[in-house]
């Protein structure tokens, strides 16, 4: 099995869950605020007085208090602009995408409180809303033809369809067991194939998207990228590295076979801005109109005394987000019995590089038109 | 918390799953073949050659082998006209609708399956398909303003939105523990109160499709009835008696409270052809195609030797069939613990009253047409 196919965000609302660990992502969703605002603006300003639905995605929506808070805000920002217009508001078709080892039951038993908050909250001049799920790699078709105005994407696109063939064939080999891109024969093998991945897999998720989204249709993506073009940047993937680092502590004491290590590949990428404007450009059916980076703190900023990792170290809370998310898929690999040891050993290493050096997250907000 | 609310199918794929016990809705869907295949013929026929997309619904459509066989029956007969009419097969926009409660995790997962084969079978000439989930009351809004072209839904319209308020508040009370729709001040008043619940749920369930199917939509819709008006008649829903009989069984034994039989009453109703032709006139929207009753066994015929019912007697597969519908709602209100008895005791009621009556279940297949 492929390991995307295992990919999904720890399920539930337990201790260790995605719902219960997912500050940074929320963070990042209110950093992505003002590029809605400015998209969903242009797009609205576009379209005929008499438009009647608006088709709206959400790709990579995972489950637990961000699915819906990304719809309520895309939403809001919508009916703020009708109401400045004077327009009634839409019929508003939303669309929650992920895959299909998302937990979607969670989200579908959130909904009549969502949608008994927005009638509360808006109240009868409000359109109507329909959701649904819809359950597939956003790295193909996922919706019908020319159905979509608006396209949402956060934290989901740094993650690749899969890992480069030419490491899941073992052509390249892990070098330095610390960085986990770096291979034997050519440490440049592995980056360059994994920059190949990155440029394949968007290539297809922009030829998607144009198929499904109406000519002035607008889609911001926010993802983890790097500033420059050296992929060898700590900015690229050091949480993971870092990761790794745990995995041969454990390997050095007997614990882990380091076969098993050697084997284990992600498949994460942080593109830069220039990678990213280029396979754009060849693609062709969108403009950019907005590229930013910014700098996200490895444990969200964590000003929110009342959040639920409050009690934490930084590498804890750092560990809870990083294991929330790739648990499934280290799980899939290494087994269930040493999770909890590898996590512990993770947030150790965090806490340390993080007093060292302080490392911190480059998100890329990227907000692009699709071309009449 | 309303018991149409904890209605769900029993979940995943064990002893008492709905997946494991749904031959009989199953049987159903085969029985309406027919129906849609008319349906379509009229619907398709009617659509301008160069139209692209089909919108299609399938309202209660549960989880297990059922949901996903309805829609791949609906796509053969689209695929078969089409080929016939030397037309290139349409996009299909799927949308699979039941409670919010419903396993749709599971539909999920078996979707890879689902287009893998449907590739293989139908190849490359195919239309694609988009799959999308819908959680809601379809005694609601569900969909879009005129986004469906085509409407199915078996075994489901006999579910009430909710038991009929004037039960809920006591006022009728129950006389005859063996009749739970019977009441101690008049039998009238519970037949009544069930039968006028009926008509306004199926009025909401017909105004709101109106708004969502486009002129000319189709709707196809089976569920279970009656064929005389008498609503005393046996075939109404003597199912659903020996079953307060097993529970007034145990309450004779001390097992169950008797003010726990007495508080519970199920949203179910089985109607009549001429209250159905009614509710269709007055709600004015749609015109009558079909209406047809058929006789189904209440072990679904049991014809197949492989069916994983094989082993048990009719009363035991018909025991299996109704918990795995119904066990979440009277779990909700009698506990967990008395499930297992409960059913055991119900399987001999039903073997008995089969040995002695051989009453069987009529299914109503009603076919009808969004007016221009």
């Amino acid at each position: 099995m492929e390991v995307l196919q295992v990919l999904h965000m720890n399920k539930g609302d337990g201790e260790t869950s995605y719902a219960k660990n997912s500050t940074v992502q929320s963070k990042i969703i209110s950093i992505t605020k003002p590029a809605m605002e400015e998209a969903i603006g242009i797009l609205w300003g576009n379209v005929p007085h008499d438009h009647e639905t608006i088709g709206i995605a959400d790709l990579g929506c995972s489950s637990g208090p961000n699915s819906l808070a990304v719809i309520s805000e895309i939403m809001d920002i919508i009916y703020a602009k009708c109401r400045n217009l004077g327009r009634p508001s839409p019929e508003f078709r939303v669309s929650l995408n992920d895959l299909p080892g998302n937990d979607f039951n969670s989200i579908f038993e959130s909904l009549p409180d969502f949608f008994k908050k927005l009638e509360k909250d808006k109240g009868v001049g409000f359109g109507l809303c329909f959701v649904s799920c819809v359950a597939g790699s956003f790295y193909n078709r996922l919706f019908p033809s020319k159905s979509l105005h608006f396209v949402h994407s956060s934290s989901s696109l740094h993650w690749l369809s899969q890992v480069p063939p030419s490491l899941q064939s073992n052509t390249c080999k892990v070098l330095n067991k610390g960085k986990i891109y770096i291979s034997k024969s050519s440490p440049e093998c592995v980056l360059d194939a994994y920059s190949v991945q990155f440029q394949k897999d968007f290539s297809v998720f922009l030829k998607s998207r144009a198929q499904e989204m109406v000519p002035g249709g607008h889609m911001v993506l926010s993802f983890m990228g790097r500033r420059t073009t050296d992929p060898t940047t700590e900015e690229s993937c050091h949480q993971l590295e870092l990761l790794a680092n745990a995995l041969m502590s454990m390997v050095s004491e007997g614990l882990v076979e380091e076969e098993k290590v050697d084997s284990f590949n992600i498949p994460y990428y942080a593109p830069c801005p220039e990678e990213l404007k280029l396979e754009i450009q060849k693609q062709g059916s969108f403009v950019v109109d907005r590229l930013e980076a910014f700098e996200i703190d490895w444990d969200g900023g964590f000003e929110d005394m009342n959040c639920p990792l409050g009690a934490a170290s930084r590498g804890q809370r750092v560990a809870k987000t990083i294991r929330a998310v790739v648990e499934s898929m280290v799980e899939y690999h290494f087994g269930k019995n040493i999770m909890d040891d590898l996590f512990r050993r993770y947030a150790d290493l965090v806490e340390d590089h993080l007093y060292k050096k302080g490392t911190k997250y480059i998100n890329l907000v990227l907000s692009i038109i699709r071309k009449s």
